[in-house]
């Protein structure tokens, strides 16, 4: 923390301020300039609330200096973290896709799609068998079924299995069958949520909240790694801004904000940024661009007909088509993407 | 749901959408206009996304004409919800006062403050024992202690307890000590929560999300009062805005509009909305000028040393100055505040 | 500005920067903490960007000490501005009422409106000759002719006028029949209209541009200050945020904030911050609670054939409900309102 | 417009809201539904204003069926306009660059930077002679003289110029030098000099206000399209949010939403969208790969000496690898990009 003191400020607020926080154990760096005295707290200061010192009587001002996360950060650890999963590593090289229905609706969809997502290059399966709905009377999910669903389907076509859990107490069994969990916008900030997954072996797919600074986002995940997971992947996936045409606001510039800040891998999720199919696919491929280690996409193979979410969901063949695009951006920021296994 | 087709659409595009929505078991009321056919969807719609209507083939636009909220809305119930516990009414002419430390910090700390605003007025108190907290390295409160502390202190100055219930494993702990389960912003979409909350019997105070809509709020309530629980207080705390002087921006306007679209009572928080101390006596001013059937203000006997947002907390003489002028404007709008105890 | 480097930052990189600021005429004070070397840099610092410093090799951040404006701060003048218009005084112990139909349609519209206003307590009479409309094919105003029936009933009614000027183009015309200038949200960042402005000698009403920060609105004053013109109003009307119930969300609590920075006086728009008729009453209640200089009020004795925003005029039997209202309101905080005119 | 009356209202409001509509010039087609009637307003709707519908006794709820614009939507024209300038075209399939310093600083250093990004494929050179400054106490730019360094520059390195015009008096002098005229953010809803340059013939190049929604731009285009002059280019510049990190939030999404709204051409500018150049390349390839028609960048060949944005400004060799990237990246979606001249 830097602390700026008014011009010509009497000496005894400036003795005041630094008796209060000797008492709390910080170290005082004193200069005296020109205009304004500044002092340097030293010490543990993420326990410090900046607004406590600017209202001290005789502040003019005051910073911290050092980030309030720390293991998140790439001062910390400055290589990037790639996180290995079976055969799919993510963090690397290879840009990953993930995809698949909004909702787990029933074995056949889930066959269906899995099979033709992972026939284009999709290493991770998506589907939602928990979901969180803003309406009390909006389908909720299929619930430990759907999870079966989705694992059998991964098994069955080599993939991976990313799903949400909604709360601490479907961790356990979320974890039998998934191999990523992944955490909802809405719950980025439920601080005992993230504590219980500090406690997990599994990697998290920490969704930035639709109100949530950069900062903020990597707080929540520094509860994560605090509590012992060092796996989280970050994902953007739109912020509310005032503009209500699109459902969000897709933020893609946080991607290389977070891969300076943070060495974690960072994924965007268009369907849900956007809300709106058509917009699915530029949006996709802007990720790309931008640098995304990682887009996770909804794909129904009857859009119309989904239980939740068709509008943003994408038909096969425009998921075959993102695909094929998405495979020469990558290129060009030197990195690569799965080919179609069919051919 | 109303659906308007576009100008000169062929018929077939009309009739494949009341095909569809037939299917799904709702009747349709057509209506041939000069240039616009409209489709009104007859049924329970609030289990439709009214974005997959709007990317149908041949479709201009589509509106959800009823609210997706029900028990909460004043067409279900025109007359105000009162809610009584003990001697104590919430939302009727009586406006009534929250008052207490941000956190629990010590036995001493809480009766002290606690014998302050009741006689100054304020019915019910407040105080964190949970606390959720952005970093994981602030403190994070005394836990059940803290519980017991409070309960202590509001028998010893006849008040009521409200405190925050941060997780649903905590519900049945904090109902043993609390009159008032108060829910924060970060957890007002945490789905799970809301719904193990409308299995409860005390009334919940549910803050609204910074990132909410006033329609989410609402439907957040709904949640809990379809689980079984009447009992909501809405309380504004302000939402995030680009402003960053303030710490949020207090949005004094939903509560007017609360009051019209829901018979529930609706509260406010000039701490947490402002966030600076010399900003909460005019915005609690503001807040029961704008109708608000109560407030909650962080009190502090010594907030220069409180281990959490005491910033933002009043000394107990403000407190005092407050409760005088608040009970002046109360009277402007026909309504009161409880007398000073000790005259 | 204070610079912070890097930690363990080499030698090299602040001598770099040293030199740089050096060839620019600013002088430094260097500081080597334990941690982090500090550089305080003194001059007149209004003409750095920020951001150019913090982009430097080596810097770990930079932060403004002093704030950018000057003219309009309480550091600068410490007395709050008091602006006299004829027997008006705006910024002193009287809360001043502005009220007025939204646009002068008609000679027989402003004097019935104009009177019922005056009797009611206020002073200053407000209408739109010249509107600044979104659509094209919107009603733009009567232009000269609508100004010169402000005066009319101004001067019948012994009133202030208040009306806005949209372009430097029509300043002098608008001074010919308006004692204070009004300048609309939009255009609170047209520069060379703030420049114009600062050499006229009429006080100038200027409000809040809709995502304009408090310093952007200080430093748009700043502009008229600057230019020569010390008599500026700054005029909240609602910021933009993601909340659509209301027209914008009205940001109270920044009142108190530019009464602490600044010694300019600051009133309230609480028709266009909320857009909706039934919100302005406890709105404009809440601003004057909120320790507001003054209020702004449409009322249309006719609102449903008003020619623009009639859904947000007050009736005038409202008006003199509200006049009666905050009377007592304003005694209060110490401050008072005109009585009513007839009685 | 379509009016929903509330359920089972009254006939005699119904007949009331008929009755007025039809004395304002409106035909009604009245709808009898099972639950609401509704009412579709047919005639020229673009005069009336939605809420002055809402609040009518008994209404439930009012929505605009048809955009408020016309001349630049897609229902008006449906192919894209495409804008030809000596022998650029703007709209086409070549994605066009427009690149060039911030300021105007001298003609050494326009002409220096205008080779550069000449041989790299920039068709059009941007440089600001008049800047819009938050500060009135920060480099205002060179003026006319600036204007002659541009014209100079792009004729010597057969290029076509685009520059701000600040407000309604230069547009003469600026047409004098410069092909495009570009009108920053903070003018957006100028509506005066909307109207103005709807009398000009150059083309304009309209950057979106920080807080305007996709429809009050494309309302911003209507009048000068209405005025006259059909050739604007939008351009997506980054909307204000809370985030923080970066200066603005480049909104991405609203590439392909114009383009389905409107057929004007859309551009993006990333060096004003996130204000920091090490988000520059990476946002300016995701603007490509989004969609855009165009990109403006920031270029200068010592940036950390710019006179204002240097912190945003690529260095040269950036330039040149950002244009080998997008190159790759526009043939993906079947677009091309202008080759290096000196190769």
């Amino acid at each position: 923390m830097v602390i700026i003191m008014e011009k010509d400020i009497q000496e005894s607020y400036i003795e005041n301020i630094i008796k209060r926080l000797d008492e709390e154990g910080f170290s005082i760096h004193r200069s005296t300039g020109v205009e304004h005295t500044l002092l340097g707290v030293i010490g543990n200061t993420s326990k410090l609330d900046v607004r406590d010192l600017k209202i001290m009587p005789g502040v003019a001002d005051a910073y911290r200096i050092t980030a309030p996360y720390k293991l998140v950060s790439r001062e910390f650890k400055s290589e990037d973290t790639i996180i290995k999963i079976k055969d799919v590593v993510i963090g690397g090289e290879e840009i990953v896709i993930m995809a698949g229905p909004c909702s787990v609706e029933s074995r056949e969809q889930v066959m269906t799609i899995a099979e033709r997502v992972s026939k284009a290059g999709a290493k991770i399966l998506r589907g939602g068998a928990f979901k969180p709905r803003t309406s009390p009377y909006a389908f909720q999910g299929m619930g430990e079924e759907g999870l079966k669903i989705l694992r059998e389907a991964a098994d069955k076509f080599n993939m991976l299995v990313v799903t949400e859990v909604m709360d601490k107490d479907q961790i356990e069994l979320v974890c039998k069958y998934s191999d990523i969990l992944q955490i909802g916008a809405r719950n980025m900030q439920n601080f005992s949520f993230m504590k219980a997954l500090g406690k997990t072996k599994k990697p998290i797919f920490l969704k930035r909240g639709i109100a949530a600074t950069i900062q903020e986002w990597l707080m929540s995940a520094e509860y994560i790694l605090s509590g012992g997971n060092a796996n989280v992947i970050m994902c953007e996936r739109g912020i509310r801004t005032f503009e209500t045409y699109t459902r969000n606001t897709l933020d893609l510039s946080a991607i290389p904000v977070v891969q300076k800040l943070s060495h974690l891998p960072v994924m965007a999720d268009p369907s849900h940024g956007t809300g709106l199919r058509s917009k699915v696919l530029p949006m996709a491929r802007a990720s790309v661009a931008a640098g995304a280690d990682g887009i996770m996409i909804e794909v129904h193979h009857d859009p119309d007909h989904a239980l939740s979410d068709g509008a943003q969901s994408l038909y096969p063949e425009q998921f075959d088509e993102l695909m094929d695009q998405i495979r020469v951006i990558a290129k060009v920021i030197g990195r690569n993407i799965a080919e179609r296994r069919d051919q």
